[in-house]
């Protein structure tokens, strides 16, 4: 799903920021030439994601490396399993070696705590979302990992899906007008394949949003009370999206409520990196 | 520190990442023109990191945009406490808030971090060095969110010094070779402004490394009582750099074996985003 | 709701290539910092589309340049109305002419020929979609001219909305497989913003596409006598989307209908230039 | 003649734009690895352009895809004819779809339209050429086009050739210089390769501009009696332009005036896309 | 004559190279909003070029440094004028200086180189003109140095001119087809404000090139004698270029043949950095 | 020890500024398809060096093109001969030629000349090393070229190492600082990995900044006695880098004073193109 030219857009600036100029260790001490073998291993276990970013990266460092990816993005491994192997130049794979793993640890990583909120919510119906709070530069593959773990992903952008916030609502109903018609006058001026979510913050809100015919709603900030009463109230007639307050200790409970979608900011914005190695047997 | 043209480089993509085409949720709701004032506030204490990151992020989506700096990068700030004001064009303001919050969170999240390891060996003379494992793409700035918590930069990259580990010191002592010999003739080969610093696993590397005439020697996975035999050992006649198993809990011991520099992966790589938030008042 | 980072980006490149190494002509007989006012005019009437590209282009040729914007995006204008001013740099404005005038007129072109499609369907609920048939590199400012002429965004690209055709539907009853199941099952893989269109070629098509639970249904190639019985059996249950054959001849006739929204390929594939002129008086 | 480079100079972008995170549709629905077959098929006749602009954007999309290209730039084709045969990776494939033919279909019209145009003047000297109404950022892909349909490209650029207009010889002359003699000291400011070609829009015009030693004599509006007269001066000493009011309708007479060129914006600014379609069977 | 965005096109990755991640040590000793004052001073005569260029690094290092140019380009100087003064942020400066002088010392070197050999032939109506010799990425600013010494451009590249060579005329020939012919009919399938040059390496391939009626005729390395007898020969039918050959020392007497243009490889090729110095004074 | 992206970097924007929209020599001359054979061959004795260069250009242009390198970077070579043969289409090889040669005759002077400078100090145990005196764009090019003459790379860039001059320190010591003290403080503020240089004017200067623990000091425009007086108190406690004066003539007198590095500008900003030439046999 990560196609060649959004991972080259990663990649190859990531390997010129990490050597700009040439790799003064590996020229000064490596001759030219010489071979060398490396295993990408998993250290702790996890959700494999960025398994092409990985042969990406070796390739653009040593084009006729040879690389076997032993498991695809979105399967599981455990502690000591050998991921990939790639045979080739000792001074490409060398200097293939950070920015592979700064990725591909990242990436893992990501998929690995997606995973851990979507198996807790594993008997509701409910779907783990990501959210914007991504890393600059690095969404499309952030969002393939949150994928990779399991997750749903929520609008790719400010471009392609309206999310109104109360902000907006404030500007919309701003000297008194009726929120549920102002809400169907904005609707009015977008696109039919553009889907409308509002955000609320209070139960009183949910009636006049629905009545305007959103696609979906976002509770923000409700306790698990509200969010339950607020899945009655809205009945079906709008997906329901949750969100603020999720943590792996919550989930259960607000998936529990009836909620259609829960998202999560910190699957993102605050990632582990994975703890992979890459060992390698010089020739 | 960080030049306007470094900044550049990353919040423009970033801001093209984030709204390919427009915000349709601004354009359908916020009428063109309206105004806006937003604080930047702290939700949770930290040190800051990236104000013209944030500055920059607004004037790129408002150049008219009046921007207050009430924090300088690299200061302390405690939860509630306004951190930038910016009164602008109420468009620009939205499009710009959640790249200027991903950046401004994981600057101030690493540089957070960082003063935690620099506070926790305070009393000591050992510096808390980063790595490479940064974010591809942002190095630049993790490497000042770093300084801003009080760290110091191990090298920038693969090219500007040597760090030769077990895999080159394999190479190097092939077929027998002294390894202070090899070493000798392979910093002969570099410029005379390039640091050259060699990673040893065991006691017994340091004499022949050091013999060699190093800049540094990196201890690393040293337990405590190794490293603190090899300081003794190294004497000054070269920096001693300990990395591996470093953490909050272990820091201070790492320390207190007289090692020069501590070089720690988990102040970029697995970067909590601070919660920082942009409260917004719209005219 | 064109932004200028959207603008630049088709401005620079295009004032570069058109004038790779200088414009020798004007560095030949115009003097160095002589002056000239340009207006911008109308030749034929027509809807206003590219006036913020129109003073980007000059803008970038002469920083300095004083330009007077006369009407808005989106206005209609008679032949002879000055539809802008700029006052600056003979050089600048002769070097910023051509590319402002070929966006200028593609744009205007594209809304006034949006507009009379809009006009021929006013007293009907139908809306004038465009497609994805847009100049490659233009289709942000060539969307932008559809809303100035009335017209509505379809799906930006193939990232933010499923359009599924033909192909697509064989593929997924391949093997015998029932067509809503698998829609249904298609769709659960999506994330719940991203809008969900499926082609139809032939009426009994449509049950069990909407029993899918879809978006929207694109009637392709339909009669009008079809398109009413289409609009008949959705009744209401998504949004009827009507394509193939269109033309300012046919457009009424299909939307009288019933239909919601008709896609319409010629209002930017086959445009052309509305004839704008820029009258320059060298000082 | 079209480089590599060049098209992909177009390709690559287009597709970022038009797949910014990947194509929603075929993740969703077709099985990754699927194969088909396409038929890049003639749906009205035509002249062939933009063939490896096709393949290129093919092989972008799926490196291993087999492009069969059945006809040459230049060549001409019958309704239903097939041009070219792809067979690879279905997802490849409609990735592609959409910006080849965008593009095929633009510089084909362009060729056919060119084509009736140089068919109009066959029984003359008279070559047709283009002009800088080309569109920004394709204008290498549209001069090909002019080109495959037989025609001339005039200069590419303001870099390469001059080209004084009205409002360059009124500066030139400002004070009462004599036109001749400006002329001359213009062209001596400029190097030996670079073609002077001035404009003039009245007889009386073009006695001093051939004294100066021009290359050609861009006779601007002229009618067909003029441009016979205008001819008869020349005599030769130059090459003679003609530009203004060019159609189908009037070119031969233009042409039968004698005049060396016609310069037909319309051409390149006001495009029909050429009728192609891709018919894609899927394995 | 040299546009912002054409200097911005060197001169802004030259600071990227000169700096990837800052100054480290302006960064380190000088205070954070130090001034200074700068002056540019000639150590040897010469002649002005790149004074836009000189000023657009200082800029892009500190936007509100202000720098005062004392000399435009094209102008002459003695040793220990002052040749611009700026006065602004001293880091900024000082991260400029070597980038700017790296530019202004080629650039007034190739000015100054080309001067020599304009006052060479100044008795004579010949031109110098340059070649396509230039520094990669350099060429606009080259180019437009050789025009502040006096000197004159040859065709700018491959695109924009014919120059026919040995090989090409060899292609062109081949199977004993007649020289005159086979030009004239190459020279049909051109633009017809493609400058048509051919090169020859005898005297008795003059004729029949000058009866295919190119633009200019390229003696290449033909002696003193040869030049005269080239020139006698072509009688004026089209410029006579000279190459080969071509130093200090030879100019005149090549000049002194009557031909109309002296090519020189040199004046871009190997070209001596002009001695001037940045003297600056930190406040 | 270049790499691809290295070579690239130059290469492609290279043959894009040489050839915008094409060769229209070749395209009007050369049949299309036709082969050709070159080889690079020697005007004039020298050191090689941009033999991936030359290939990468070379392949640029002909991706089928076959390239026999005949000799390695930093190997010698005497007139006549043949430095490497490629063979592939005429046009390709034509288009690449000038570009391949532009880069490749410059990268062997500076090679040749710098090997120079490392003969005439071959007694010595001083090394010539580079400065950042190089062209704007091809930094990493030219510091190759020095290292295959045999000379040595001083520090890349602003970033990579401290080198402090007379401009910096009159900022440290302002307000009658002590310079040691000074220095010493400067130092600390820096990783551990960062090379720590001072330039002296003076030999007073000398000891104040070996007593805060310089890497290396440099003695700018010290005479030969002075040198030898500024080695002898150093004393072995930093790297003695000499500059200034420095040329054939003098190098080898100041080698003699004992300096271990010797910083020359002039072979890198005074270069002259060694004369490689490319001999064409067109099929």
């Amino acid at each position: 799903m990560l196609t060649r030219s959004a991972i080259d857009a990663v990649v190859l600036p990531a390997l010129a920021e990490d050597a700009p100029w040439g790799d003064v260790t590996s020229e000064t001490i490596l001759p030219a030439g010489s071979g060398a073998t490396a295993v990408l291993a998993a250290r702790e276990p996890g959700v494999m994601s960025g398994m092409a970013v990985f042969t990406a990266t070796m390739l653009a460092c040593d084009p006729e490396a040879q690389v076997e990816e032993l498991l695809g993005d979105g399967e599981r491994f455990e502690v000591g399993m050998p991921l990939a192997r790639v045979t080739g130049d000792a001074r490409g794979i060398l200097r293939a070696e950070r920015v592979a793993l700064n990725l591909v640890q990242r990436m893992s990583g990501i998929a690995t705590e997606t995973a851990r909120y979507v198996d807790a919510v594993a008997d509701t119906s409910a779907r783990i979302a990501d959210t914007r709070k991504t890393t600059p530069g690095l969404r499309v593959l952030e969002r393939h990992a949150v994928r990779c773990g399991g997750g749903s992903n929520h609008r790719f952008s400010l471009s392609d899906a309206v999310l109104a916030k109360d902000n907006h609502l404030a500007v919309l109903t701003a000297g008194g007008r009726d929120l549920t018609e102002a809400l169907r006058d904005a609707r009015a001026k977008l696109g039919h394949t553009v889907h409308f979510e509002v955000e609320v913050d209070r139960i009183d809100q949910i009636e006049p949003v629905l009545a305007a015919g959103v696609d979906a709603i976002l509770l923000d900030n409700f306790t698990i009370e509200q969010l339950r009463e607020g899945v009655r109230l809205v009945a079906g007639r709008a997906v329901v999206d949750a969100s603020g307050g999720v943590s792996l200790e919550t989930v259960a409970d607000i998936a529990g409520t009836g909620v259609d979608v829960i998202s999560v900011g910190a699957i993102t914005h605050s990632v582990r990196a994975l703890d992979l190695g890459l060992d390698i047997e010089l020739d």
